[in-house]
Formats: C-alpha cells, sequence, structure tokens
C-alpha cells in the first residue's frame, strides 16, 4: 500500500510577462521576482507549496514572450481550469499562455535544446514614448551593415567567456562554450532587433554581445577585434553589457 | 514708441505621450495632466508664464503620436534648442517631436481641418501583457466583417448627438454634425484598429461608436439599428463606451 516516489505529475507552463515592474525571473535587487509570484498564486490555487522551475532566469526589466517553466504535484490538476485562475489571480503583465501536462521526466531548464533571443534598438533621433521600456535608445550613430557584419563574428560554436558576467564563473573552462545558430539584424519601424538563436546562453551574454556590437559602431572598439576578444576568454575585452529593457525571451525550444 | 499688442511669436509643437501615467491632455481625475506638465516645463525654460492650446483634449489614458499644441512667446525663441531642453526636462512617456515657428494666426484647434484616431481592439483569447495599457482586450467573439458593415453606417456627414458625452451637450444642435471621411477595420497581430478621421470629433465621440459597434457584434444592439440610433439623436440608444487605453490620436491635419 505504500505509493511510490515516482508518482507525481509533471506541468509545462509557457509565460509572457512585461518584466518593466520586477526584479527578474528569480528574485534579485530585492524585488519581486515573476516566479516567486507564480509559485505564490499556484500555492493559493492548489493549497499545497508549488516550487516552479524556469528555462533560465531573465534580468530585472527584461520581457518573454515564452518563458517556459515546469512544476510537479502530488494529485492530478486541471490544465485549462488551472490556466483561467492563474490568469484570473496574477497581474496584467503577467500571462499564462499556455499549461499542459507533460512528461515526469521533462525540465525546463535541462531539457531545453535551443533558445530565441531579441534585442530591440530603437535609432529614431527623438526616443519613441511607446518603446520607452521595450527597445533601447541609441544616441549615437549605428551603421546597420556594419552591426550585421561584426556580428556575424560569433555565428558558431566558441569558448563565449569573454561574454559572460561572473555568475557563470568559476565553472570549468569548458562550461563557457556554446553555439549560436544565428544571429540577425532585422530592420523594424524605428530602429532594429537583433535575433539570437543558440543551443543555450550564459549569464549576460546578449547583452554583453549587444554592447559589444554598438561599442564597435562607436568606434570605442576595433571592428576587427572580435576574434582576438573571443579568443581572450577575457570579460574585461569585450564592451559594457547593453541595457535589460531591449532583451526580450521570444522561445524556447524542445523535443517534440 | 509704444509696442503693437500683435507683436508676438507663435510656436507649433508636435507630442507624442503615453497616456497611462496621467489625468488627460487636460486636467481630469486631480491627476496631473500632459498639457499642464508642458506648461510648467516651458515655464522653466522661456522663465515667463507660457500657456499651450491643444488641438482638443484627450481622457485619461489615451494616447497620442502627433498631439498638435501652439504657444505664443513675447520675445522669439530657438526651437531647436527649446525642442531639446524640453525633451531633457519632460518625464520619458511624454517627447516633443517637432517645434517650429509659426503664424500668428495658427491655432491648434481652430485651424485643424481633419483628425485621425485609431481604436485598437486585441482580440486574442489570453491577453498579450505588452498590450495591457495599448489595445481593448475584448472578451466575446468578434466578427470583423460584421464590424467593418456596421462601421460604414458612421461614414459621410451626420449629427453625431447620440455619440457625444455630455460636456458637447447644452449647445445647439447642428453644433453635433461632424463628417466623418473614413472608418476603416485593419486587421493587425492578434486583433485590429479602427482608423477614424474626420473633420471633428465630439467629446467620447470614438469611443461611443466602438462601443456600440462591439455591442452590435455582441448581439446586445441589433444590426440594423444603427440609422435609427444616429438619427434619434439621444445618447441613451448608443452602447457604452469603449475603454480609453485602446484610443491613440494620430495626426491632426492642417493647411499648408
Amino acid at each position: 500500500m505504500t505509493q511510490s516516489h515516482s508518482e507525481h505529475f509533471r506541468y509545462k507552463m509557457v509565460v509572457a510577462y512585461d518584466g518593466t515592474q520586477y526584479g527578474g525571473w528569480q528574485v534579485q535587487q530585492s524585488r519581486v521576482s515573476i516566479q516567486s509570484l507564480i509559485e505564490q498564486t499556484l500555492f493559493t490555487i492548489l493549497q499545497t507549496p508549488t516550487s516552479l522551475s524556469g528555462s533560465g532566469r531573465t534580468d530585472a526589466g527584461v520581457h518573454a514572450l515564452a518563458q517556459v517553466a515546469h512544476f510537479t504535484t502530488q494529485q492530478p490538476i486541471n490544465p485549462a481550469k488551472t490556466l483561467l485562475s492563474l490568469n484570473a489571480l496574477l497581474p496584467g503583465d503577467i500571462r499564462i499562455m499556455h499549461l499542459e501536462s507533460t512528461s515526469p521526466t521533462f525540465h525546463a531548464r535541462f531539457s531545453a535544446l535551443a533558445k530565441t533571443y531579441h534585442y530591440r534598438l530603437h535609432l529614431d533621433p527623438i526616443p519613441d514614448p511607446f518603446k520607452r521600456h521595450y527597445a533601447y535608445h541609441v544616441q549615437h550613430p549605428v551603421d546597420l551593415t556594419q552591426l550585421q557584419d561584426a556580428a556575424s563574428h560569433f555565428v558558431g560554436t566558441h569558448d563565449f567567456s569573454s561574454f559572460a558576467n561572473s555568475a557563470s564563473r568559476g565553472s570549468a573552462a569548458n562550461d563557457a562554450v556554446r553555439t549560436l545558430h544565428r544571429l540577425d539584424v532585422i530592420l523594424e519601424p524605428g530602429g532594429a532587433r537583433l535575433e539570437f538563436e543558440g543551443n543555450g546562453f550564459l549569464y549576460k551574454m546578449v547583452r554583453n554581445i549587444v554592447g559589444t556590437l554598438l561599442d564597435i559602431c562607436a568606434n570605442k572598439i576595433a571592428r576587427d577585434a572580435l576574434p582576438h576578444i573571443l579568443k581572450a576568454k577575457d570579460r574585461r575585452l569585450a564592451g559594457r553589457a547593453a541595457p535589460p529593457h531591449g532583451l526580450h525571451l521570444i522561445a524556447v525550444r524542445y523535443d517534440k
């Protein structure tokens, strides 16, 4: 009559959020985190403490169209009803877009095969008030052809240590090897977005790459220095991190 | 040696604003108004009280891509420098997009020939967190063909009394005659926008028309009742006002 420990039920959720008001996916800067707010709401609905595992952290101010997370319950739940309850209780800047039963072996972080991030640049001389929380307004001229040309250096499999902040440090050197499948510069009204797709991203990697590309456009870093900066595995050689509010987690891909 | 009273300098500005945080263009609901905030900032820069006249009011929560306003000074100013100073001092959700010297006879309201408003509808089942302040999330199904069909009744010259709230009442009946040049329903991702272009709009007219059109789609108002409602000149026969946050003032047209 003993119940097996392996008998539990796992659910996968897709979450969209406007990160402007939050301290990030996980707690940062002693502000409310999106993860903890959803955990509290799950507790209210399921009447039992439930922890949520995301595909990865997003910093304060970073947005997500489709963050993925999983949680486990001892009793089966009705995903459709739970989704409605979550959205009824959560604030309007966090929406559960999808909730489904999944395999007990599914893990939002470890099962992820690839992620897509967009970084939005706003390049008009006068900043659009509607983009102020969603795109980085760059004051200096940006040559988008030069940007795309420099961006192409990052595509492929590299040790990205020079573009990782300290949360990823202290680990073995080959931990910093990632494959960037593509980095495209796409024109959009008033600016451009940089589309990153890769098998994984180190802490602040997207923002550090964008900041470095912009430093190249501003002639603060030499155009041909990128191969050397990558090879050096030294964060100090790369540029500043671009601010968080231009960054959007667009998709996390898993095996079907 | 007496100075003529007519010797003054007039300037025309184009203002974009995210209306979410404000009590409207003019003071409403004892919250800060956009007009008064720009007037205060002009006072700081020009060191003399300066009143600003807009092309018309926008309610609390309504947005503008290109509101137009004018002000008058006793001394000429440098528009390019004043624009930079205004944008340096104003909050990021209000931006002066353009500032130029204009004729002393120009009047932002009385010289206006036509205005364009967009009303944005968000029709996805789960509301997008990024649209929550900029589009009205409609819970019931909306048949966009039916919406466009009903919208066509409003195009042309009509007495719009049935679609005007009390701020426009008490005036002579023919004051409520306006010409709507077009009312188009344009599909956009996750919904649609209603594009209104007309020679003038009564108080809450756009929101009352949108609310009535949605009530028709929800079968709360009969599909064929619109000609009767227009003819009756009775606000009580039309539908509710759609909420302010879906409304955007897009352009004000003047003679060249």
